[in-house]
């Protein structure tokens, strides 16, 4: 068995738990996905088939051995949440646990991504996966904006672009080959993520407390519109200002 | 067979096919998704097996009956796209093609929508379909961004917050039973998404003939910006302006 199938370790994971990953991945790759059973697996590992089933609920779930593990610090991570914390910024965050996960070990990421797009069984369990995670941040997002205008809209919305910007960029990373700083390359697409939505979604109390009364005025002469902000002032109260003048909001 | 399970009809659908949806949903309404059968379901329609494997590949694609043809139809609506459509709008405007679909037909659609929610298998295919239509709007999306900084990215966090907006709104009104303007409530939604990302997906060739040469211009004073911008100057020009000025770009 080279180095390169080994499964991310984690303290604390039982040994049995790694050895059975490292046996299903070897014979994945040797002899392909749908060719290797469970008898396989555990024969090559050394162990019982109720072994097997004790840790994995089915062939799918050795594929994927850590994302129960994520989604629950993920879950942990949010409800821990401080009660100011900016919301878009902590489900960025949040994703952020994801991406760690799969850079701990780059080649085992490397080989499963692979594995992933030859196996439409896979690719359908992975978008399930995808979607738990997406929840997650929703349930928290909402919770954050509940009482807002359109706040489960938003959440939903807010959800999927950070998800869609997270799995963007840490497919470049694999397609690479895991070469290259994968935070890096999370942090630009999730940055990006920030600044289409972060300020709006800040409680409003915050916001008028860092802008003063209205933060920003403005007004029109003839084809030209003047708008006068404080420094200070949130942006999108700037561009909110802006869209009422211009009549475009 | 009552009313309230007829299939959604399509001009142009063989009789045959839309028979076999009608005595599957009467089936799975009847004694459950699981508990039926292809061979129940045949033998209600007075068909063949192979009739129903003609048209279906599954058991679970009876349930899904139009996503092909509505995705076919989106696909087509999108190659179409006239070069200077503004792309964020013209994949809100394909994203309501899929509630057209919905909208045709709203009490076959509330009871799909119950019967999914309660089988997994249901719900894994049907987020295999809500991708492909996400991966549609990204392809068309990437394309027209093609070359723009961070233009896969974009797109596929576009593409993803319409997929949202759209679900958002269409579950709400699927939850209400399917009463209420479910064209008003996704318009909504999708006006949300063309407010956060409708004028900076725009081509800059477009935006530079709209704003003339910067359109915007800005300094600060103290604590105080000063904003000046041509009254059609686009909204993303001043609000890029804004950023350089108050550093937050």
């Amino acid at each position: 068995m080279n180095a390169s199938s080994a499964p991310p370790r984690r303290d604390g994971r039982p040994p049995m738990r790694e050895a059975l990953v490292a046996a299903a991945f070897h014979l994945f790759l040797e002899r392909g996905y749908e060719q290797t059973t469970v008898d396989d697996i555990v024969a090559l590992a050394g162990v019982g088939r109720r072994s097997f089933f004790r840790y994995f609920p089915s062939k799918e779930d050795v594929v994927f051995p850590d994302h129960e593990g994520c989604l629950a610090d993920m879950t942990a991570f949010l409800a821990a949440s401080p009660a100011d914390a900016e919301p878009v910024r902590r489900v960025c965050d949040a994703a952020r646990l994801v991406l760690r996960m799969y850079a701990e070990n780059p080649s085992f990421s490397v080989q499963r991504y692979r594995l992933t797009k030859r196996v439409p069984g896979l690719r359908a369990y992975e978008l399930s996966v995808v979607w738990r995670y997406e929840r997650a941040l929703a349930a928290y997002l909402r919770e954050r904006l509940a009482g807002r205008p359109d706040g489960t809209l938003r959440a939903d919305v807010i959800a999927a672009a950070v998800v869609a910007a997270h799995n963007n960029a840490l497919r470049a990373w694999l397609r690479s080959d895991g070469v290259g700083d994968a935070a890096a390359t999370v942090d630009h697409a999730l940055g990006c993520v920030q600044a289409a939505f972060g300020d709006s979604a800040r409680p409003a109390t915050a916001a008028a407390g860092q802008g003063g009364e209205a933060g920003a005025v403005s007004g029109t002469h003839g084809d030209v519109v003047v708008v006068v902000a404080r420094r200070d002032a949130p942006l999108w109260q700037v561009v909110r200002e802006l869209e009422t003048v211009l009549g475009r909001s």
